[in-house]
């Protein structure tokens, strides 16, 4: 099967590298293309990038000169790290371009006719690029989004649960560092340290985000699942791994017993599809008392998987739980890919095969 | 004013530093006794301990000679730091010897006959000790206790809150490593982790201590105060500052306004005393949006201050903040401190001033 | 090939399970016993250990049973985690029962006629293991121990220099948190702090044990290499990876090429043989000039190989460089395990294998 | 006594910071004036500086409007915390306009007519502001350095074994991360991590600045102490609080006892003239085998005292032994603080008192 060439755009940075990585032996792509920053174009990768991962930079990438930012690169698709502002300007230019994009960036993930799309939960969403392209006048190109890294866990454990009908939930999270990318966080913030703060918009995300992605698809685009959400986000010495504590109350008051169940026995579509980077099982449920915890449990799948510890009957609402992701794997870079896996697998990415190819120009 | 002699059993813990270090040098009370274990029995006091607070040990202290566990110490008031297993042992031993005991421990908090007191919250509880004279037969001994150190800063947040009559909270903490004392939690769960359990109990009594302690006190004992209080205890690599969000709804759904005028106005009774270790404001409530922190709020007002942030209506209760305070200072030692110094203020203690003293037999 | 049958002594701790997270797929080795502590046996591994490898905890192992330690176990090879204590007590006992012991314990390093191997370093030194046999009498037995896990990452760098005559070493440790097993070091020790001090032997370990290494076997053991070497070893706030700053004078005055050439060209013999756990290179020689780190670094070569960087002429001895490696895997479980695989691929342990196998008696 | 006016430069910064606190209710110094770079000018200071001490901004401090660089500002002494780049800029200026300037930056102190001291170590060096003045036409202006951070530590365990003729050190760091100010080293590089490298300049002027201030005053300027000292400079994940380890020759090879007698003895003219931050004893040598720790020692003497252990035999060198000092008070601000003081007792600063006193035009 011809790979189809893709390329990432931001690739320098935390998730760029992470996108790097995840794509660098693909099955599916071929990376062919390393975008970032004037400051950054022109040289190796090796020399551009500041490689924080803990595994080595990928050897054929290395000697990869890293591209300028344009519509002219050799890759069909994009998988975008670019920050907010970038990302605002770039990324409708490459889908209006012709490129199909993946991106991890939040400016586009609540316009109305662009999917957010965590593949176990809300594949059909992919039914929205009809209306996109149409609305846009675009004829090959598209942006698709994956899940801001903190609703991501809190989704994966409430999608199962949605035949109980979740009503309300009272969320906190414990964010690990590298979701603030690098430099980010100064260490003098972080060491023997908590900051109760994310930015202004990080709660408010936990709120309209989940409900889009547990939201229903209609004619016009999506119905918000209308499950309250409050969420008090925070910033803990960690370096990977967004651990999230969760009170919810559902309408049908399932039993204990009823929805370990219901997490166990969940195979959703690209645990079905056997999609590459699918984690099996999707969720990892944990019976000891100390679990999940972010050193232990965030490579869990290969860092895909979201584990899920610490059920029991909640005071207020009707129970709590703990569930925890990697938030640069799943949460950001690797929901990206298993998206563009999901479109793959679905004959969604014809056009952009290698007998389809082209320069985009 | 006379002294009273006062002595500190388990003296050479974690908890029972910081009592040595705050009795150093008090202006009601005279630092006698240093009592502990066997194994520290008979060794200077800088020999038995293994200090581990920045702040050295007093050099007075240093050479002072660790006592062996008994009722015959020379002092009047004990301040117990002890484990479970011996608090149960020996506290009930000491009241009946005729010692005035404040302990930090938490086996006989929830009995009906002993006072749980944080001072600013509920002093009239001290009321509990005639019933528990006479109900135990003591003539003069006593035991009052101080809070849980994670129920502690949530409960002096909501204790101005009280007439708008709280109904629900959930309540997230995120705990400092001193509060499992020491050596308490290997360092490899420390690093790079958060740990989603402290103990069994530790959620239990976030509910049942706080509803004792803002609770009314009847004829017969405490009426609890009612609030459905749900919470989710983690351990973070923090030293110290024991740091908690809260969602609470209320029945007269004040404003955020009418909530910081509470907080602001409150002068409760420890500080009308001018007690010497009664913070003054005793809430420090903090504008920035990134506040309360462990690092830079937990040494408010000496470690007696509690500092709350981030007041913000919730989507699912009525508000949430946070609220922080240092676990080992205000949530421990310093807790029952202040008790004495409010009981010694009150007249409380007469009995066992330096006139009145003997050494128990 | 046939596998040979091995256990691990001492299973269920920190070195335990990386012996049996190396062990469980391995070429040549069939792990078939986890023995461990009374307390520990008759449990499954998944109840015995606490496990703290990041790593999940190897499916058909969490279903073994450990066994209580006895010289009746179903293996030829054991590999031993035990601690001092116990290693006294029982390494001498398997050997004598027949059985091939690969230790990681220090006891029996220093012994004249124990090979302290480092299978790149001093592969000849398992020639100890004729005399050892003689000398105690036993038929098929032996012990082979590794190296010390913070004086083997300076012995990799020393060793393709010995040709230059290294004459005088000063070297400080910044050493892990994991090279204390578990629960090893109290978190409130590591947070925001460094240790100077291991233990009393520590610093004498990494002259003898390094000038045994790179000593020359004779006819009657090892000459020592001669080289005065003087270390200061600190605790750091690591997880895992110790690092270690080297001073070095030589008798023959190298250039810093010849020094780079001589690590980057060298071959030695578990490179040459292929062993399955010889990193290739051994050495990573990084030209950064902030590498080698522990985060980074320590999983070079699968944790096998050692890390060296920022090589720079010295004021007071000749140059002056870092190097890293991964202390539990390179420099203890992992040390043996290659230990092991020397041993089979130079045909040592064929008397051990399947059709010669025995459960001794 | 009337008190000098004083201004801190680069106020808003760490080191700013701590300036502040120090100088904040000074008997010799009224703090007049926060001067900082043109984004902070015209803020209240409680506005522009990010205040990241653990000790709460002092609350006159905090309403003070933190004014523009300028030679135009209402005091006689300025104490900088300036960046280098703007250190090269404004101090000489300040200097040539007539205020006293003392220095934190390193851009003057290798100047053969500038005084870099320490006041313990070398307090005739202040004999260089004769040629100073001569020498750059100034007639009450002047400058004066305090040491670098990591050499200060060292040196003031060196100075009072100058008398034994030590003749080489190599010396290894540890140090804080407050070192890098604020924002200064990425959390993601300092969690679970060490790196061995500052930055290229660091490991020079441990020895060129070390061997200037222990060097010997003649009529041109100073001799260099003539010691070989090699440095090896790693950052680790502490907050405040430099760590060296040490090996040292002597000519005289002195015995620990003699060395212990030194430094216990050891009573500099800070310490007889009483200054106000001179720590007393200036250092303490502890016996245990396990300090200086950083957590534990960097408060000595309010952070102004350096704290020594480890003493033992080097098998290299003659002995080896660990030091420790706060950085950012004894390392930084404070140091420069006692320079003042020391000028102050000596009658150096006579034509900066009030009744001289004049806004230096």
């Amino acid at each position: 099967m011809p790979k189809i060439r893709v390329g990432v755009l931001g690739a320098t940075g935390a998730v760029g590298q992470r996108f790097a990585q995840l794509l660098a032996h693909h099955p599916y792509f071929d990376l062919t293309v390393l975008a970032a920053s004037d400051r950054s174009a022109g040289k190796s990768y090796r020399e551009a990038a500041n490689w924080i991962l803990t595994e080595p930079m990928p050897a054929h990438l290395a000697e990869m000169t890293v591209q300028e930012m344009s519509t002219n690169l050799s890759c069909e698709l994009v998988f975008s790290a670019l920050p907010t502002n970038f990302a605002k300007e770039w990324e409708h230019q490459f889908a209006a371009a012709g490129y199909g994009v993946f991106s991890n960036a939040g400016v586009h993930r609540m316009d109305s006719d662009v999917p957010l799309v965590l593949p176990e939960v809300n594949p059909d969403h992919l039914g929205l690029l009809k209306q996109q392209r149409a609305g846009r006048g675009w004829s090959r190109g598209f942006i698709v989004t994956n899940s801001n890294c903190t609703a991501m866990p809190m989704v994966m454990a409430l999608a199962p649960l949605m035949p109980f009908g979740p009503q309300a939930v009272i969320a906190t999270s414990l964010q690990a560092l590298s979701g603030a990318g690098y430099p980010g966080v100064p260490s003098l913030d972080a060491i023997d340290n908590v900051v109760p703060f994310i930015a202004e918009s990080e709660e408010v995300k936990m709120n309209t985000e989940s409900n889009k992605m547990l939201g229903r698809l209609n004619g016009q685009g999506v119905d918000p699942a209308g499950i309250k959400i409050s969420a008090h986000c925070n910033r803990v010495p960690v370096s990977d791994g967004h651990l999230v504590t969760v009170s919810v109350s559902f309408r049908d008051k399932p039993s204990l017993g009823d929805i370990v169940e219901a997490w166990q026995t969940w195979q959703p579509l690209p645990q079905q599809l056997q999609l590459p980077s699918a984690p099996q099982p999707p969720l990892v449920v944990r019976a000891e008392s100390n679990r999940p915890q972010p050193r232990l449990d965030r490579d869990a799948g290969g860092g895909m998987a979201t584990t899920i510890g610490r059920l029991r009957p909640c005071e207020v609402l009707d129970v709590r739980f703990v569930c925890l992701a990697h938030n640069t794997i799943r949460g950001a870079a690797g929901g990206s890919v298993l998206n563009a896996e999901l479109m793959a697998a679905q004959g969604m990415l014809e056009a952009f095969k290698a007998e389809a190819s082209h320069v985009p120009a």
